[in-house]
């Protein structure tokens, strides 16, 4: 079965105060979409793989193949108006019967072991969304006011949401609609059920410069580690 | 107006997988409790401290006053069964009309600026619960399956809750409840709105090993930016 890692790099860097889009930024001296690339590269050498990148930082790509020590194939996408469009596009440069992980560029910490977990799920039962426990209590907003939530089953959505492609692919030849925030919304508004599996809290999406600060902890603990 | 710091440290560091309580454990040399008692500190130099303690945890006590360069006051109080209980014997030590800060002892990284703006909300509305956006989707367990929820209206609920004692000091004579899991809910049932105010992504809750780390690290950022 083949396996298409579709890696979208979205986000103009604006919340990280930053001209260089955050996903290019240094972590540990590689620009985060090296670290995200080489994840899913470690978890399954067969691993194909797709970047899609909005137009405007197409030109940083290079910069992202070249941290590689050796040549590495990657099929370059440019990216739509939302996450769905950016999505569909990426989809295009995959074929035949395969699990495709959908992975947000900004998540570079996601480990081998999460990887290979959705592999073997999305294969049985069709799909792997990583979903991890919420650690605060949470409240709604009504508008002027607010109420608790049970926390106990609330949970918390990562990447990679991975699926077999036989319900991915026709899943994205639907319309677009504005409910469309993950790829696990589009597969259940194709009418498939979406399943859960245990995700990782270390698999942070870096969004601020402090994330990027707890990213660099949290690899550097791991190479120390071994 | 009288100020009280009432920091509640539970747990029992299973978790960390140590023996020693987290809220003991050295962060930048020091025990997270003492960073979290000096946040307060240095916030308002007038504010009175209360540590609540379970039985098991007293002798560690000193080490976190001995910490500190000069001798500081603190009323310290044995914890009980519950957050609830726990709090409750807490606000035995607080007398007189007061704003009252029921903070984790395990989230030392509170800013001054929070605890100050908490303070100015609470005299003015009564009460000021830290919230922030949630940066992931969000799905809710229903069974053995599970459905997407809206998280532009989700908060992830912080500490510290902070109250006028007019408000905090009667609802807390209430029996506990089961839906008691902080102080908002309390409050809430007594027949008081409550009021969120914007908290602090940095102002985490150490729960796992991974978190010391993180924490470590942007209290070292913190320092090298002054």
């Amino acid at each position: 079965m083949d396996k298409y890692a579709v890696i979208v790099a979205g986000g103009k860097g604006q919340r990280m105060g930053n001209a260089i889009p955050k996903q290019f930024l240094p972590l540990a001296g590689k620009p985060v979409l090296y670290h995200t690339i080489k994840a899913f590269k470690d978890a399954f050498e067969d691993m194909k793989l797709v970047l899609v990148l909005p137009q405007d930082q197409l030109s940083y790509a290079q910069m992202v193949l070249q941290a590689f020590p050796e040549r590495i194939d990657i099929a370059i996408v440019t990216g739509g108006e939302t996450r769905f469009h950016s999505v569909q596009n990426g989809l295009k440069a995959v074929s035949g019967n395969s699990v495709i992980f959908v992975h947000d560029g900004v998540r570079p910490l996601v480990s081998a072991d999460l990887v290979q977990r959705c592999f073997v799920q999305a294969i049985n039962k069709g799909s792997a969304i990583p979903a991890i426990a919420v650690a605060d209590s949470m409240r709604i907003i009504e508008g002027d006011s607010s109420r608790p939530v049970d926390r106990q089953n609330m949970r918390s959505i990562q990447t990679p949401q991975t699926f077999r492609s036989d319900i991915l692919l026709p899943a994205f030849l639907q319309g677009y609609m504005e409910h469309f925030t993950d790829e696990a919304t589009v597969v259940e508004a194709y009418g498939e059920e979406v399943y859960l599996i245990e995700g990782e809290r270390g698999n942070i999406k870096i969004t601020t410069p402090e994330d990027m600060l707890i990213a660099e902890t949290i690899l550097n603990s791991r190479t120390d580690n071994g």
